[in-house]
């Protein structure tokens, strides 16, 4: 049995009877019930997730992860595979816009090298690089399975580091030029769904080059039949080194028992991974926006999450899921601030008498 | 000519050279042109309400306007009268769903006794009563209308106090029994829509007591029918106090040249007439959420914004608003701390060549 498997094994089930404790603590709280929609949900799941009805998610953490895919030689992205390494030292330096809503959001931002081109010395990268880029996928796999499995490993590896140091909310990110192509290669696989459906334009190419994209995709779908009921394989034969790394992100923050926030199409790419590999860590993540990608919401609709932001956004990096923990904070702290009917002697609901 | 005319005609138009500013720096930063959607939008109209392209927006308050409604006589309500004044102490307690989201934004919550049936006594309640709750509409008009004059007005000083002590960043409120009622009511007059698209559940009615509280808003409209084209006629037959106050908020703050955010369906309605007193007024408002109860949707394409956050909420307070603040703050975070890609040493974008 391989490592991925002994992870993916290990995700618990939610704590019924905290969620059925927080449910009755929402229902006692100064408003109608279920009039806080979605934030009731959060908090109740959060219960579930920790054990605790009114659970702290005050030390947060977004790990960014990078990687090259050689599928760019394909001319599949508006920008050139440099950009990834460059933007790594753009997050490093606190100037891309991870940074300044992981600022806001009070999160730390943890750079991960899972496979650069090129040599990327900086102390503040942690270097988990498996190999220099994939290999282009329409020409044969993008990586060996065990590359696969190491990257999925350091993943994992990289969010219990955190957790083990206090980190209580975690969200995912990425940076990789030509990570859209790769995200839809997956999600065609798990999804059983036509590539057409699930690709593109990424960071801004024309509808030509989408349909030069998908073809590509489609090639090499073809040529390397990845095994739809074998996430592992999907992950080697068409994946990326950082989407392979947030799949594992997200199944350690599941076994430790820590909420995910999931950022847009390629950690939904990571996402819908890990639930193919453990059904039940679905219950850890939290969706945060709608991308604009449409290849999201058919990931999202078969991982089972519904996101509460509608931004029209497609920036990846990890922007729209710090943007949620605000949400998540939002829910946390209803729960646990506000005053119940007793307490403030507000009146409950009454039996209305329709007018005849 | 009357004063809300005088009030109404007094907003202005944007600053179309800051926007254009705006509209240039965003495309500089590092990021592919548009990839942070509606994050670039606010920004380049936070610029064109503003003045300025890096405008802060960080002294935020949430004005909470509170009024009883004679028309819960009708029992269209799930709560009792009573809950409106309860509420408002709950809201000095802190003990709120508002008091605690607003706390988590930075935001003062202003709280402002309309129109509450009995005495309000609390120096934290700033007091612009204009008359303990409205008539009730299905037996005649609402209020008259030098009160709805009065309420707006009321409305305008309250948020134009703020804005002179500093406040950058308006969001509004509610608390009312019975105000879905006359929310319904206004928003199917201005609107020309069927009462049964704009009614809902409100607090927590059935699906009877919702066909019965329909009827109860034709009748009102059919008794006092109010003059589509004459929004202070609409606010005074089938309005409310609160309603008619944050539309004045709403004005003051475009007025003012501050953003000010809407929250829901009774914020929504406020809106709504503002928008028809002065269709200049919109440029001002951010919408929030998209709220459980029908008409909210409906409200917003009238008016023509689009909400960001979909919460599945129907609470009111200001909830709603203050949530979206974070939003409108990380815009303005965006445009002011992000690197370009000329100083962060990062590749533009480039032409692709599509595969053959």
């Amino acid at each position: 049995m391989e490592k991925v498997t002994d992870l993916a094994g290990a995700v618990g089930e939610l704590d019924a009877a905290a969620m059925q404790a927080a449910r009755e603590r929402q229902d006692e709280l100064t408003k109608p019930p279920g009039s806080l929609g979605v934030l009731e949900q959060i908090s109740i799941r959060l219960a579930g997730i920790t054990g605790s009805v009114c659970p702290s998610v005050d030390r947060k953490a977004v790990v960014v992860m990078a990687g090259d895919h050689g599928v760019t030689e394909e001319g599949v992205s508006a920008f050139p595979s440099e950009v990834t390494g460059q933007m790594v030292y753009n997050f490093i330096n606190g100037g891309a816009a991870i940074n300044v809503l992981a600022r806001q959001a009070g999160a730390e931002v943890v750079v991960v090298d899972m496979g650069v081109k090129g040599s990327i010395e900086h102390p503040l990268v942690v270097s988990k690089k498996i190999r220099p880029g994939t290999a282009n996928m329409a020409k044969g796999p993008a990586m060996t399975r065990s590359e696969a499995e190491a990257a999925v490993m350091a993943g994992a590896e990289v969010a219990a580091g955190l957790i083990e140091r206090g980190v209580n909310l975690l969200a995912t990110g990425d940076m990789g030029i030509g990570n859209t192509t790769a995200s839809s290669a997956i999600v065609s696989v798990l999804s059983d769904l036509p590539v057409h459906d699930v690709v593109g334009r990424g960071t801004g190419i024309d509808s030509e080059a989408v349909a030069a994209k998908a073809r590509v995709i489609e090639i090499a779908i073809e040529k390397n039949r990845p095994r739809a009921d074998d996430p592992v394989d999907v992950l080697a034969k068409v994946g990326g080194l950082e989407i392979a790394g947030l799949c594992g992100v997200i199944l350690a923050a599941a076994v430790n028992r820590v909420p995910v926030v999931i950022d847009g199409f390629i950690s939904g790419a990571a996402a819908l991974t890990a639930a193919k590999l453990a059904p039940q860590a679905v219950n850890y993540m939290f969706a945060s926006h709608q991308s604009v990608e449409p290849g999201h919401q058919r990931t999202l609709s078969e991982i089972g999450l519904a996101p509460a932001l509608h931004m029209d956004m497609r920036l990846g990096e990890g922007t729209g899921a710090v943007l949620a923990m605000n949400l998540i904070e939002a829910a946390s702290r209803i729960i646990k601030e506000m005053a119940t009917f007793a307490e403030a002697g507000v009146s409950a609901s009454q039996e209305t008498e329709p007018v005849a």
